[in-house]
């Protein structure tokens, strides 16, 4: 089933707005354009409704969001609701400051997402913004384990019905999950924490699969998730005993435009609970 | 001819000043060091006059522009005028938003350009602006293909005569062209459109090889388009079983870090018209 | 000693505060996790108060400034000064125009840093602000050469004394001083210079080498410089046939993900002046 998913986008070629952090906003261009979408990268108030309304779907990423910005994220996640566009939300640093996590919850209370794709940190505090205590503090690690899985699945499952979103947390184990159905994705590796941009990648990744699959988002946002670990593995493998990290950004960037929905199918490794 | 105008780049080392979007930067300042110019990125009103006065050249890309970039475009390209220094305009997104429209054609009033840089849509667009209908219809497919191509140079001439700058326009064929002249470019690949920034990178680069040949603005933007589509073709021969997109963009730069004049001369295919 | 070091970047993965200009801020956030460290990049007033008080150490670069930015460095340096973090200074284009130049005297007067890490023509830009003249007009050359090493030293220790900073200037030959001790440092390679960015990431990586070595600012800012230098090395080493700068950017990146305390140990070539 993720191998449609994926073949969805190499066919329907989604456009993507971005509103995104300037760290990694090539990396989300060129990740976009490797999986078979297409990327725009505008901030400014004064177009963002316009450009957000030619294109198929919308990335919101509040990393170094600035004050010039976030009036540019809300207007453009509006109006990207009023016509029916799937919206991706990157609450990048949600915690970290009070900035981020009122801008976040501002956004949460205006816009509709389709799905929030974080870090557990990261989605634990948009919860408290919904008043949710149950699961907020599983997981002492701040991490999914195998050992607390029951109860992190219960707890995104929770926030997915709180928000009517889909939500995918990713880690060590990935979790993407609406109110009643939650896929526990096993793929992926470690290293791809020694590079910056896996999770903004993701996330534009993400509006790309959504976009292409507006029926089956839950399963769209799965498979950006899967598909996203499996790139993660084949890049560890192709690593030569002089590469690093910056050869394996490449190599995970290569694996994205290469891969093919059935390797993605016979790689995937998940659970459905 | 395009071997002088590569190697006057490297002997003259132009500093070129750039106001440019936040997505492909990186990428435009290592291709203005891979060609042997310099890059300098700036783009505050409070700095970018001066700054632009310390440079050879400058680019001025639209793309990610905002309320407080635009006001630096416009001081920074009057300074350029001023100082007789040649100034590229790639005009990102142009009839994408009225915003990005609206400051090209502010651009065009009040500054002159030696080149500009776009593909058929952009360079549409703004042919519109001067109340152009000649040809801006041309291309039902709004791409450059063999069957319109002499309406094509028809149309790219008659902007040139209009504007008085040297218009490349690029695309699965590339042209060049001032009011009289048109070099018509069939290097390059179709990979290069599965990245970001090659344009970006092609003004980048244009700069610096109008600023290295000021007698010779046509032949110079010619040869950066030309050596563009011969490393794009290099990269592409170099691509191994396991390569996707992002080698393919470092296997550019590294391309154009490598290309002599001997080799851009003997690759380069184009006709004049 | 370097070895030591950098073992302990290693081990205690300090998380770093970047405002830093948009071209090599993606590089910056890369050689920070490749080297043991972690990244922040955030430079809104409404938050790097917060944010630099969750980091262990915070890197000001004044590359691509603005309006907006500048306020945002001394609200975040002062808030660093306040909680003993280490600071280091990157004054990107001091005296290439006086919003720079102005700023980084700012910065200067208001900021206590622990590090200023500069090219030789920056750092002379901000001796003139103390009114420094001993040696401010060493090297006609602007650059630091065996003819002109001893006095390039003395004007960079008295430059520290001046500041209460360690200096380390990068060039052919590197210097890392204080006002007693300077490690000149014969590391690197000249291709270094054919991409953007080693500056930037020199002083991101800086920050986390002081950040991780508290007392021991100097030796650890000599580490820092000397590690980069050998990755230009390593990293020159392992080019091939077709290789150019887009290459030689990963692999000094790859170098630095790779590199351990012994092998810094083995390779550095330095004197302590």
């Amino acid at each position: 089933m993720f191998q449609e998913m994926l073949e969805n986008v190499r066919k329907r070629h989604p456009l993507i707005h971005n509103i995104t952090n300037y760290v990694t906003v090539n990396d989300c261009a060129n990740i976009l354009l490797a999986c078979g979408g297409s990327p725009i990268m505008s901030d400014d108030t004064g177009e963002v409704e316009e450009i957000t309304s030619a294109c198929g779907g919308l990335t919101i990423n509040t990393g170094t969001l600035n004050q010039r910005t976030i009036p540019a994220m809300l207007a453009a996640g509006k109006k990207a609701n009023e016509l029916g566009h799937p919206v991706v939300l990157d609450p990048v640093g949600a915690g970290a400051s009070a900035l981020r996590t009122n801008t976040a919850f501002d956004l949460l209370s205006k816009v509709g997402f389709a799905v929030i794709r974080g870090n557990i940190s990261e989605v634990k505090t948009l919860a408290r913004y919904g008043g949710a205590t149950q699961g907020v503090d599983a997981g002492a690690a701040d991490c999914v384990t195998k050992e607390n899985l029951e109860q992190s699945v219960a707890f995104i499952k929770a926030f997915a019905a709180q928000t009517g979103s889909v939500v995918a947390v990713t880690g060590a184990i990935d979790i993407a999950a609406d109110s009643k159905s939650a896929y526990v994705i096993f793929n992926g590796h470690p290293m791809m924490s020694s590079i910056t941009g896996t999770g903004c990648m993701l996330s534009a990744m993400t509006a790309a699969y959504v976009t292409a699959n507006p029926e089956k988002v839950l399963e769209a946002a799965a498979a950006a998730v899967c598909a996203m670990g499996v790139c993660g593995e084949i890049a560890y493998e192709r690593l030569g005993p002089m590469d690093g990290s910056a050869s394996y950004r490449n190599y995970i960037l290569d694996a994205v435009y290469r891969l093919d929905g059935k390797t993605l199918e016979r790689r995937a490794k998940y659970n459905i609970l």
